[in-house]
């Protein structure tokens, strides 16, 4: 069974939708990351915690098989806390509060298990740690990373540093393009590459996502989804759906089908994971419901090489 | 041979884009509409022009077969202009000038010969005269419209009676929410058809398009380009090459599969619009470089059917 290892933030999240409104959920960057990848691969969770995160919120990840050893409990700690609105249309979202609590003062410190796997994603975080990170594992097969536009802004040059240390990045298209200060996404992309990766996916919310290889372009639509219930954590459920694929059929290279394969299957388990708030749907998902997705996504995307006689 | 009628705009442009500036470039809806919609059908194009307009631009539509006949030239008047810019991210543009001249008076007159093509498009114009277009022609045997913001904000009514009227709707995806006030594109869609039409596609620009019918969603991704010159005119040429295909290859009720291979051409003749200037790259377009466009789309967003086991 291939392994793979998360690192990034746990948190409790009050999200309010058009949906309704939770005050307390689990949610986290490597929390909704582990809960995906779990239907691959051994998973491990590396990030802090504080007293307020109970045997509830371990529950929830030791239900999908998530190896927690390696999440640090900060005592006399909070657990990073983040609340946030979305519109009524729900790409548009507004942060209401965000406390690092915990999160401020980490410093990730791997076990030997967690350094060993075989797959390590380096979940949004300050790009400094993630270098951190990426050097106690330096004989993981297959690496890759997230950030934000925040680390953009502020961290650039570490953010570089850290991108071109990892053979994948996944990112928003719009920060692909600030990345790059490049509004062409293929432009955009391919200047990402050139900063070391071999595979950078754009995930574009509601359109879906792009993949770019130096030979490659694969383009693939959302699931269409008629009632998404809460948008927070599908980026992080998509990655961990994608990396996840690749961890058990990628090898050391991916090929083209596996790369198309992981992205469907990121498609799939992001789709669930909006149908319901916070890891709600992740934590009663079954692999065939999975499967299921991704075959309807093939069907959807279906385009027959059947060429016709065209005048001039 | 099947044949088309397009009833729209017929337009000198004035565009500036970070590739360049033309002053007098032709353009306009039922231009760029027809010259897609000439590899496919014998297409005839119904507008007014000014005196302005002359042999030169004559010519282009000519040069792949297009039908004059029924363009309408207003003595003393001028051919509707309009200017734009568009920034270095090409996706946001500013109108400069919009000056309707001879489009301001318009009142389609179709000759008998358009009013008995096979299939009839109502480019993007006042609603009003998309109804009374359409009443003349009753016995076409597909008919679909294009429309845009403002006639959603100052002419509602008037644009979702013509709505009732077609059996295919292309909208961009905004508008489509903004016409149904509803930010879910999927329910979007299903409200559009709720109000009459077989097919409602949403143009996403550089994300590409998505077709629903009561049964059907097909998603498309855009062709991968990595210049985009000018991308004015691309919406009406992705609509030349849908209805286009259609009026050849979808018979009364198109398949599935007619629909999914209408969408890739659409997408494929789109693409090359945006190449050049105006109209000047589909002057020069052929048939199998269509079709070789085409098959590249295939092969971009082939996804097997490879299910994998998953875990739980």
């Amino acid at each position: 069974m291939p392994t793979v290892t998360v690192v990034g933030s746990i948190a409790f999240d009050a999200v309010e939708t058009h949906a309704g409104k939770r005050d307390r959920l689990l949610g986290g960057s490597a929390t909704h990351f582990s809960l995906a990848a779990s239907f691959f691969a051994d998973t491990r969770v590396v990030g802090p915690v504080g007293d307020d995160f109970g045997d509830e919120e371990f529950a929830v990840l030791h239900g999908r098989g998530v190896n927690t050893d390696d999440i640090e409990r900060v005592a006399g700690g909070e657990t990073f806390f983040w609340a946030g609105r979305y519109e009524r249309d729900v790409n548009v979202r507004h942060t209401l509060q965000t406390d690092l609590n915990v999160f401020e003062t980490f410093e990730p410190k791997l076990s030997e298990a967690s350094r060993a796997a075989d797959v390590l994603f380096l979940a949004n975080i300050v790009p400094a740690l993630q270098i951190g990170v990426r050097e106690q594992c330096p004989d993981a097969r297959f690496t890759a990373l997230d950030s934000m536009n925040l680390w953009i802004d502020i961290a650039r040059d570490d953010l570089v540093q850290a991108i071109g240390m990892v053979d994948c990045v996944l990112l928003n298209d719009g920060e692909i393009k600030q990345l790059t200060d490049e509004p062409n996404l293929v432009r955009a992309a391919r200047a990402v590459l050139e900063l070391g990766p071999k595979i950078v996916v754009a995930k574009q919310g509601e359109y879906g996502s792009a993949l770019f290889t130096k030979d490659l372009f694969f383009g693939l639509p959302a699931y269409p989804t008629a009632d998404v219930v809460d948008p927070t954590g599908a980026g992080d459920t998509f990655a961990g759906g994608f990396v996840g694929y690749l961890a058990a059929h990628g090898g050391d290279a991916p090929s083209d089908e596996a790369m198309r394969q992981a992205m469907a299957y990121g498609t799939a388990l992001a789709s669930y994971n909006v149908e319901a708030f916070g890891t709600e749907r992740l934590q009663t998902l079954t692999g065939a419901e999975v499967t299921e997705r991704v075959r309807e996504l093939t069907a959807l995307t279906r385009l027959e090489d059947a060429p016709v006689d065209l005048r001039g």
